[in-house]
């Protein structure tokens, strides 16, 4: 499923091998596949270069399972995200190359371990200790799309001497992740010592008046500092995967 | 209980059979049964066409049982929503007919099958597998009111070939109910493909900056494609109950 | 009316030369003069150190110079805060050695100067240009209470060099009050550096999900930095007095 | 004011030529110039690759003057956004060869065209014709800062068909700007087109329940398309200075 | 314009007469008109039965003038809503027989009166006078497009005695939309009385914790009556179309 | 138009002088005027003591004037909130006894002057003189509904001396409104010292962190002090309104 | 410890009897008793006619039990709200004759049954069946108060028949308590119905956009209803206080 | 690592004792120490006159024992907020003196006890006893960093003589922490009868609209008394250190 049997199907219905009709067909039901609950967007491999990530929070046991196992026929990398201990169980029985990393949270299959350098690097920052399991999420995300990554934790803004300390990595990185909590000015700063692209990421660290990581992500929406964009509260994964798509620009 | 008893007393009352207190005491108590915690509406069926639906979260399982049990003795068709298997299982005991349908949470007695045409269908669409259980609450809501419903899941905007593959039934559909979560763009999506009535369900799937379903709310409310309108965030049974009266219009 | 009128009439209630009910009138009488439309808390200097503020947002131009000249009477500083130009030409009418402070706001009468060592002094700092009229509206309320005040505006994040620039007179300050709108980040970063007590304003500069000043307010509260406290959005008044009243203890 | 200065006074000052005090006074005070109400970050250049922006909202007009006539002494080419009509009157008089955009409300001094391929270019696509401001701000300021930028406006997603009109261009693209308000769809459609950056601004442009841009923020926020990092409400400047960051990575 | 000429172009390729290329090309820029700033979607009437619908709001009177021109040429009826005089005097010296309808701020051509049978009718209800400009918006709409409409305004239910002499022509109505500002309250009333599909309209009239419209909001979408499906805060132009929709499905 | 004529026509049916038909239409027309625009609810004053009250927002300066002429036909008196000072102007051209009280906004026409005991009084508090507006509407309508009213102003917590000097006249009160912005403490502090009603009005006044009066409002209704209920934010009349009901029970 | 030990108190000091010192600490002793972490209002009874009412929630076992015995030593009547199942066991060991009603989470000690005729009733109203926990504890509330109360539960608007059969219980009663969830209308319709004072409960009954009661708290705010005043979501018990306020009222 | 190792090291730089490099590698790395999941700020007592206090929440009991332990190597006294029981147990095992105030959720380590005179104390007050935990936070962080504390609790405005009777602490305390929950009205009383600092802490005790403290936070930062500043919902640890900074200074 690729590229050339697209190409294939569209000129076989172009010198009348096949019909209207079938070429519809087959282009309807060629990019996903549908298990009812779901539809497997095969196609997405092809589109964006990597295949679809599942998403298990809100899905039952064995919908995961199912989902993974469709995925694991026609690919050789696999992501899961937020993915509970019970769920990688079911999926070890299925497919048993899965690894899970516990404080992402994340179900891996890793058969061809995309080779990436390390002189152009992705930069995974936190604030706090706290802020670790979004963090990792990012960054074993980016790490299984092919992409070198480096971590600096616990650097938030009230010891600026510690974020001071990593001036060398800030500037020798490609692209930068920071993920921040409570009031998340950890983006600012960054985004205001460096030219690279930043994405933030609030974290719904801390208590009170952050309102579940309201106060980060509004921080980091309204940051002085150009050059700073943001995702959703806690989402790693968006993180990572965006970091990955500019880290592999040329 | 029906129209019928309800001239007969008028007439009654006209002619000098029974006195006006007695009629007003008759018009009074009529439509609806006093069970002291509640007040079941027997008259709904004559004004909306379907008894009064029981909507089960916040009651006790005894209120629940009493209640089923009264509807039960003057109606056929019955429909508990947001009801957990223990209300099930006491309300088995006592209405042995009844059903529970795990997914959708709801507990159903259908002892006269309304007959539904299938060329005048409500097509049922999700985003994602995990609004299911909405999805499936608004189906079997308009299902058990009479109506032939079919379901397309997973068919979020992230991957647009899935949404455009269904065209067809899109077109087919007489009242299509979407129910979306996140971003809740397929709404938009669909109500620009259609000139049928699109009813949008806001769900509370995902995290962070959803904020319990408010960002797919305000989403669809703000819907660019006229001809969309919203019920409450995960309120199937609305969905479902709207679709069934516009589907059953002539 | 001072303390010692307050003795005395005490005194004389004891020794039976006022009657009870008299000494009641005087003392409710005393502490207050009512206007009808104001009740001038003419106790607040013996109370608190400093006269009653007038806050004029809210009020008639009639209103204000009428308090305005009713403390007049009394006390020989006054302080007027957001008060329009027109507010202050009503007022110099009445109160000739007046003065209006533009930028601020704020209309003055400072006829005893305040003696204030330069030692000790309240540092006033602002993240933008555009915050100017709420940190001049604390310093303006600082000075006319009596307190030495320097100024360094504009040293957001986004320049963290600006703002490191700033280490000497950071050490030097005996408080500081830290002026921010956008995302606020300064006063986490500045309550980081000292360990002085740090008076944060959130301001209303800013646009989008600024939110009026909701991003800062909560930027600030959630501040992983201790030692900060805050106060309302664009309330630099509060700043000035509460940072004068900790620069004048011992 | 560059590196080459920056090296010649730590060399100095290691051999002893000028004292430590000196080198201090000499680095703390080159980076920036203090205006008082403003601190020029002449080091922005050096550090971010263009020189500091002018965000003109909440600034007087005099202010404004101050501040880009010390950016022209410096700097070939300046950026002020959110400028009033009244304000681009006064720049003009003392920089000549100012020049106003309109409908992006800002001031451009461009006397060193920066070359661009246009190979590489920037996407700016708007759902609506509303809203082009916020898109006009986000291309200018690309253009200056030396991208080439096309534009597609108008391509909601209740119309699906004109977005999916736009495949090659979007294929050929390398940096997506979204902008879009009300429900802000198309940044989750475009983003599950491609493998490309996509910067999501959402705009103010709607009523009700837009709450001032907040529904499109947080549909943006909430995206199912990984590959979609969001900027503040209305901030067009924001998403072209990151475009451009992004855009000239090698 | 229109299917006829679609499926013609179609065969065209198919036999041979035009080339992919080319189907392309006319396929693309068949369905809608690129004004630079507008794509006017031509396609909309083939698609939903009616033109596109101008929304005027947040673009120029040479915008609205252009679109409109631009519609005018290729169908009988138009429709814009939230213009201002100015808008409509700029219109009406290009398309002198558009009409302007004060209270709803609509702008109207309608050349080709579309029959409609007064059997079938829309009803337009409003709780209070002040809600009456986006009832009317409403009413205007559906009445071009095709429908009965008849109005009920200002039967809030502070008096429900008002609401309740309603009850024959609630029962008459085919389709209903309820027009609420306040605590809108008057949606769930309705929805329980009757058993046609109610479009609820919340307004932003009233003050203080209204919160620009969002009370009524609110309450509409936790309506305790099933049937009742809510649109966008003074959204009467969604509820009309809706509500046509529904209207004209047999 | 009063309980009398009521009574004879459901007599009149009874003994068959009148069919039903004319009697359904009797009691339906009766209660209200219909003027397209509004539906005067004549039948208030026979079932709330007091004739329908027009609230002027959003109305047009006609249809204020043709409700109340309409009013003034049948009730000795009137009140009109939220009226502008050219809405009154226009009404004393027909009602020429139409009185304007300014500072609460209001008309009065006042025929028959309701005698009210000065023993059983409401008093009318607020914390500050921007408050007053507020306070004289609810004054005002407490009045003209035929109570005593005593006012006590510019109260507020702060100067908590001022409060506590009302104590007598707070022990003698029936009934209080406390009316206050900012952080609405003196709700609290007045309903921990009387076992009498209160009344608690949240007004607008403040800036930033009161967001239009929310801080007044969530403070009223989380009230340590049992006793104390709440009216909407502003909402002068509602108090007046409820307080004059609560002072004429018996 | 009443009203005569405090006027003898008062009348020692005068007559010399006891020194200014001595009496300060009786007066200042006299009316709370301190328990460390809580001080007991001995005033209250004294002041408000009822003795402090005991808030359990968030207070430890331990904590309430000591409360409540030291309330026990002086006052007949003791009411506990918001108490778990294992205080009331804790505190019966050391209060035999305490009670818990348990659907209203409520610990009762009367000794002393006041007497209530029941002329002067509350009534308390409930939307649905959910709602009754809420209802409960106003209900008890005022009955431990003294008044007699009736209920009426489930009286919705969704069937306004239901409520509207409800007529004369409304005109009969005192004053009444609305308490509803969900969108909250029953306080605008109930207020319309009636000119007695209407005490407005909001419940957290419902899902979705009622925010945790917000809609209906908000709804009752907006009441277009005059005469209606509202109390904390869930507030059952600031409802019955406010209730027997006003009732006992001559 | 204390003030005189940072000068030996500047020196022997400029001596050319050790290169420029190797000074800057002992500068960056002096300040923190590296745990990977942590940078442990030991440079803040040198700065801040008090070790980094551990906040514990979010963190795995692992990684609390490794800072504490870590900490506890070069500090005497050691504090860590928000702990579990299970934290303390773990810490205990390493650190055996360790103490746990389980009220408070703190773990301490008091090796060399601050000596602090009594004439200079932090009043720590609270409106009910269900604030106490917090309070507590405030009173532990500020004895262990040296201050004298003195508790007053349950003082809440509904009793009004209960804070008057405080009178003379309140005047004789240096700072005051005013803790409280619900309306938060506390404070501004507070505020307005002392010229002292007073930090306010909004706790999260309340339901319904206390919104998770945000009634109490709102109401704090609109407090009508100058002097008045706010930190985070329920962060008594903020409190005690800032009002430990202000209580220290001379």
């Amino acid at each position: 499923m690729n590229v050339e049997n697209l190409r294939q199907t569209l000129e076989k219905f172009h010198s009348g091998e096949i019909s209207l009709e079938d070429t519809v067909n087959l282009l309807k039901n060629l990019p996903y596949e549908d298990l009812g609950f779901a539809k497997i967007d095969h196609h997405r491999l092809m589109r964006q270069g990597f295949p679809e990530v599942v998403f298990c929070q809100g899905k039952t046991v064995d919908q995961v399972v199912k989902i993974v196992q469709n995925l694991a026929q026609c690919n050789n990398n696999i992501l899961a995200s937020r993915a509970t201990p019970e769920m990688f169980q079911a999926v070890k029985e299925i497919v048993p190359d899965a690894q899970y990393i516990e404080i992402a949270k994340m179900i891996v299959v890793e058969r061809e371990k995309k080779k990436s350098g390390t002189e152009r690097f992705i930069l995974v920052m936190t604030a706090g200790t706290s802020d670790m399991p979004v963090a990792e999420e990012a960054a074993v995300t980016a790490e299984v799309m092919g992409n070198s990554v480096r971590r600096v934790y616990d650097v938030g803004v009230a010891g600026i001497h510690r974020l001071l300390a990593q001036h060398e990595i800030l500037q020798a990185a490609n692209v930068i992740i920071v993920v921040a909590g409570m009031e998340g000015a950890l983006a600012s700063v960054v985004g205001g010592m460096v030219a690279k692209p930043v994405i933030a990421v609030p974290t719904s660290v801390g208590y009170g008046a952050n309102f579940g990581g309201l106060s980060a992500l509004l921080s980091m929406l309204n940051s002085c500092a150009a050059g700073v964009a943001v995702v959703n509260i806690d989402n790693g994964f968006g993180a990572g995967r965006l970091a990955s798509i500019i880290n592999q620009m040329r």
